[in-house]
Formats: structure tokens, C-alpha cells, sequence
């Protein structure tokens, strides 16, 4: 399976964990690649709606680019969401697979991109279900 | 072209309209065809948000079935957005080929569907620019 197969696959299990608990949620067509800065996914219920930068990794740690962030922030900070970033760590090791929720500060800055490690992201972030409140 | 690609073409091009005027739009992924209720386009600013069902016709009336509407309806609902229907009307006899936009209260229900008609579209619907408040 290439590597944008997969992607998609991911964004895809996201969208349904969205719609199976009663929030909505799209993927966004031509994410990544439009000229207008676009989340991968946007989901929303009557109180909460946010704009989320999927990612996979099989490593311990992985990278979003200076551009990914901007506009993440960007298209967040106009329509009027909250920029979220989903992770699921897929090495061998991680006994738990589930998508990890973070914030754009919970970000490691450095020179040329933004980077965040598991073990960190764990702490920091969110489950699935604390970041719907249930 | 396809009525698919002249589908996309006419979302597209809304999706610019909205990105040129201060606001966020993107086209979904899969709509229409997705297990789940989606709109065609989401657009919003830090006022307002709106999901929109395109439509494009070369006739003085167009038809939306009663599956499109419901969906819309739900969609909205749920996600927490305003539900429009887009349409521009395209016969060489209408000077203004602009967009107009109508609530799913402007739409006439029949048997089996819902339908607007040109002359009442432009007298009930909006422009985009009174739909984006400029």
C-alpha cells in the first residue's frame, strides 16, 4: 500500500471514530496539495469543532514542517476552529495504537520544523476520548 | 467535460470565491458518495459557518432529491453549521450568472423532492455577497 493510500486509510478510520460518536466529521479534499492552506480532516459537534493535521509514524518520533504548522494555524485561526494534530504511533513496540491529540504548543519547535516523540505526546496529549469529552 | 468534473469545476471556483473574500473554504472528500452525510463545501470565518450543497443547471429549475436534503439537514445539525444550497443557473437567457444562494426553506417541496426555480431563486435567494455580509 503506498504511502498516500495509507494516509488516507488513517483519515478515514478518524472520520468514522468522529461519526460513530455523534459528532460529524469530513475529509477534505486536495489537503496538502491546494493553494489554500487545508486541514486533513474537520470535525465538529453543536459546541466544539476542530481542523486536524493527521499523521502516522512507525518511528518514536515524527515531524511536521514549519509550512504544515502555519497553516494548520492559519486556516484554524479564519474559519474559526481549534488546530488539532492526530498521531498514532504504529512501531512494534507501542503495545497502544490509539491516536494521540495534541495542540500546536505541545509541539517541540526546532531549527526547521516541529517535532513530537511518543513518549512526550503521551503525556501531553489526548485520547480520542477525552478530546470529544465523553 | 463530465458532469462530475463541471461539478468539481463549479466547487472549486466557490471555494475561491470564499478564500479570495477572508473566509476558509474546502471542497470534502467523497461527498455524495460516503457513508455519512456530507455537504459538498464547508466554509467559515470566525462569524459564521456554513455547509453547502452545489448545484449547477442549464435549465430554469433544478431538482434536489429528498435524500440530499436530509442529509444536508443532519449534517448541519450535527456539525454545528449553517445548511445552504448553492446553485447557479446557467441558460444562455440569464445575463447574471452568478451564484444564489437559498436556505432549505426556500426550497419547494413535491412529491418526491425538493426544486427551486430561477425567477423565485432570485428574488428569494441570496448573492454571495449578501450571503458572506459584505
Amino acid at each position: 500500500m503506498s504511502r498516500k493510500s495509507k494516509g488516507i486509510d488513517a483519515e478515514r478510520e478518524l472520520v468514522h471514530k468522529f461519526n460513530n460518536n455523534g459528532w460529524m466529521a469530513v475529509r477534505i479534499a486536495g489537503s496538502g496539495s491546494m493553494k489554500y492552506p487545508s486541514p486533513d480532516i474537520l470535525a465538529g459537534n453543536n459546541i466544539k469543532k476542530i481542523a486536524i493535521e493527521c499523521k502516522t509514524t512507525k518511528s518514536n518520533n515524527k515531524y511536521l514542517t514549519r509550512k504544515e504548522v502555519n497553516e494548520l494555524r492559519q486556516f484554524a485561526n479564519i474559519f474559526g476552529v481549534e488546530p488539532w494534530v492526530a498521531v498514532k504511533f504504529t512501531n512494534k513496540d507501542n503495545k497502544n495504537k490509539d491516536w494521540i491529540f495534541l495542540t500546536l504548543e505541545d509541539l517541540k519547535e526546532t531549527d526547521k520544523s516541529f517535532v513530537f516523540e511518543y513518549e512526550k505526546a503521551k503525556l501531553l496529549g489526548l485520547s480520542f476520548e477525552e478530546l470529544i469529552g465523553v
